[in-house]
């Protein structure tokens, strides 16, 4: 294990009807910002009853309209409303993105300059509003993470950011609430959390064993359930292990004692910039092309994670193009995507899709990653 | 999965030299209680190397003594200093009995009562003194959780006591501060690992499954770490597995969703009141007793964790009793104690520990537990 800081922050609240404790988490506040996507959640009922929970010692401000890739347009209207109106607190409830876009504005909100430049990199974020989420689909993790990504929709460009500071104070989940997600959505979560434990398995550090196993054995259990869901996406058990594995993939417990960084996640997000797909199709696309290029680097890592998610994967070296490929199956058999082709991608933007996953120098763990080598694995992903 | 909450609070510092950054953590408080055991930690130059790593600005009040099993008088007396000093800050440096000390002064500092009372479960705690710690021997796990025991040595009782409100804000982790651990403390600690995760794996609640993984891979884990450190004691791999196991092990992270009473902790706890015995040793020879006592109560978990942790436990349905056999040879490879004779314990106290067991009801999950059955665990521990 490398040496490693860790805050967890979060508190958790899990389980049947606990989006009705979201008042004792926030009492302390006064004007609340509530932050949502489309009204799904306005017509499930869900929204007015915790506005009902909340009873009437607050004043809420209300912006809807967070679409799946959160847009910077919208995160600078957050930025606009809470200054004007003083906001103390902001309530997300929905999925990564309206958590995300709540993060970029809870950091927006105080900083003098544009919240872009804090996305781009620029020093100089000090205090952000505090925030909590409701969370209404498994997959980005992002109720407890320290992670937001936002898209520029102008520049065509989606950026990432990490900060303690942006940790969420509670995550409300409760696993009935991803009941009525479409099956598409829930598949594009289960790839999305399949892939942070893996960019992290894949993050090259000796040592790493208990991490290792843990991860081995989530993403067993995540394909698992997800198959269940598949076939029965009311089912209590099935979803509460998805969302809990979920919140635990990506707030760094499973990184701890490890680097990465995020090769797959980094040629996703540019692909999704150019051609705004859901982040866990675009994932499911990317991630088989990029373990067939690489891994001739990893043989033994490869094989050791094979063997203990895949069923019947051969007993000790197994074929590991064998191996990806039954990934895939798994990837068609939840309906997702496999190849570019699939959504209609062409190689038109392949070069400037491989200009910016380098445009800070090459990328990757297991194999570095060039220009050159980006192209190759959107060539094998056509 | 049972609906819970859950809040980490613990901030975790781990890795070399990470004793170092205590100042970061204290440096908005100003009079600190330094809390430690024996002179140990003096004469290995730790205690010297942190304080000089605080410089010159804190008052530093110095409290050493705390003995295996906490005492209260101890407890009481760092209540005293901390009231008269007006500390506003407890930095324990030492392993479980350290921490708990610590916490049960917290407790007490600012409760206008006597802090045995909150011990025995009355209500009143409010403020408390926040603490930290920098641990030297992997075990108890005090360091990132709610509990707290503390022994009355007067009235030879020992109690548990948790809160949230007690949990440490930062917990420092260098695996190279337990290489100087006695064999026979390092064991204890193994042994106390191990049950913090069973007490939580009995705890009897439907589809507990990632958890039930998460537990069952990590008592493979210690145990087979527990062997390399038995002739590597230097082996940092090793250190480190078992520090950050014996972390998740007690903090809840391993229990969430599910419940437990800990009843193996209950009967040993009485167990080391009476005879001043190291607590992961009682552990070592309770947990088989009881074991053999409650298996057939629930034969499809037995099985489950011994195939998971037992190499060459027997492959589908293995023989318990075999499996518990099995068990004791890890505890005798470590030098642990099977039996109650091997500490010169005897059935003298077994009435009464059995009725102090009992003294609120029944106790256990896999098997409701009376007097008789307490007496009957203690005789197969003989």
């Amino acid at each position: 294990m490398q040496d490693f800081t860790f805050d967890w922050k979060t508190k958790i609240i899990f389980g049947k009807k606990s989006e009705e404790k979201v008042f004792d988490e926030i009492k302390k506040y006064s004007k609340i910002l509530v932050h949502y996507g489309s009204d799904r959640i306005v017509r499930s009922g869900l929204y007015g009853k915790i506005i009902k929970s909340l009873g009437n010692g607050f004043d809420i401000i209300e912006l809807p309209g967070v679409k799946p890739n959160a847009r910077l347009s919208l995160v600078r209207e957050g930025i606009e409303i809470c200054q004007k109106n003083k906001a103390d607190f902001i309530l997300a409830i929905g999925g990564g993105s309206v958590i995300d876009s709540a993060k970029a504005i809870a950091m927006g909100a105080y900083y003098s300059g544009d919240v872009w430049d804090l996305m781009e990199g620029a020093d100089g974020l000090g205090r952000v509003i505090p925030l909590g989420a409701v969370v209404t689909l498994s997959g980005a993790g992002s109720e407890t993470s320290q992670y937001t990504v936002i898209t520029n929709e102008e520049k065509k460009l989606k950026k990432g950011f990490g900060s303690d500071r942006i940790r969420p104070r509670f995550a409300i989940l409760n696993p009935e609430l991803t009941y009525t997600v479409p099956p598409y959505h829930t598949a594009c979560g289960i790839v999305d959390i399949l892939s942070h434990m893996l960019e992290r398995y894949f993050g090259q550090v000796d040592h790493p064993d208990i991490n290792d196993i843990f991860i081995e054995t989530s993403c067993k259990a995540v394909m698992d359930n997800a198959l269940i869901l598949n076939r029965d996406p009311k089912n209590y058990v099935a979803r509460s292990e998805v969302m809990w594995i979920s919140t635990i993939a990506q707030n760094d417990f499973m990184g701890l004692g490890r680097k990465s960084d995020f090769e797959m996640h980094k040629i996703e997000h540019e692909l999704s910039a150019f051609y705004d797909i859901s982040h866990g199709a675009g994932l499911a696309v990317v991630m088989p092309a990029w373990m067939e290029y690489v891994f001739s680097n990893d043989k033994k890592r490869f094989n050791k994670l094979f063997a203990s998610v895949l069923e019947g994967y051969g007993p000790k070296e197994g074929n590991i193009l064998e191996g990806i490929e039954e990934l895939k199956n798994f990837f068609k058999k939840i309906n997702m995507p496999v190849s570019l082709s699939e959504m209609d991608i062409t190689d038109e933007k392949f070069e400037e899709i491989a200009g910016r996953c380098t445009d800070s120098g090459k990328i990757g763990k297991t194999m570095s990653l060039g220009h050159q080598d980006i192209i190759n694995i959107l060539n094998l992903a056509r």
